[in-house]
């Protein structure tokens, strides 16, 4: 299994954040963070680089589930959507696939946890 | 190996906060987001959570030669390092490690960034 799920849309770039930030809200995620790399990227190395933003989606009940099972599991949350522009109208956005990130990871409990939030960040990007 | 690195210093929160962010400044390491886990679960759930902040960290040249290798890897950054109070004036610092949650992805040029990464974090962790 792939370590993101992934679609491309054809869309200006904030309009593929706010459709993922919908779509993440359908699903009870919140977005908590939201960092432009390509703006970092250019402020800090002086490199051009794609429009790529990095939205951090919670879902506060089960993040609480999550800490709860596992307390360092903070060091993979909150769960990660990226949305790129490919050029040509083509927008990608990738959400990260906690079951492949959380891999390393012995605990039954989060194992759980991370198959029902897995389901809920697929379902995110399949109706975008 | 664990997913994570970590240690445990008697500090207030706050100092070991700032503890980590100086640490994470000398291995070249910025904080682009800091989410305080208990207030979202008090204001979005109303529970009691101990303090627990999580840090979004970023080495500028080595997320652009990650990003470079590997489009999606934005699913997995920036690089957390938690900070949690285990009461009794005890506080545990922990940082992601990078070659464990990027396990699943099968790309050689990304492992050797994730390793070179991975050995700074454990820099991080050592010298708090």
């Amino acid at each position: 299994m792939s370590y993101y799920f992934s679609k491309t849309i054809q869309a200006s770039f904030d309009e593929a954040i706010q459709r993922a930030t919908d779509s993440l809200k359908k699903e009870g995620f919140g977005v908590l963070t939201e960092i432009q790399i390509h703006n970092k990227l250019k402020e800090k190395l002086g490199v051009d680089f794609q429009k790529y933003t990095i939205l951090g989606a919670c879902n506060p009940a089960f993040a609480y589930k999550a800490l709860q099972a596992e307390n360092k599991i903070g060091t993979m949350l909150p769960c990660n959507v990226i949305v790129q522009d490919l050029g040509d109208g083509k927008i990608e956005i990738a959400a990260v696939n906690p079951i492949e990130s959380m891999k390393a990871i012995e605990n039954p409990e989060l194992g759980s946890v991370a198959t029902q939030v897995t389901d809920m960040l697929k379902r995110v990007i399949a109706s975008i």
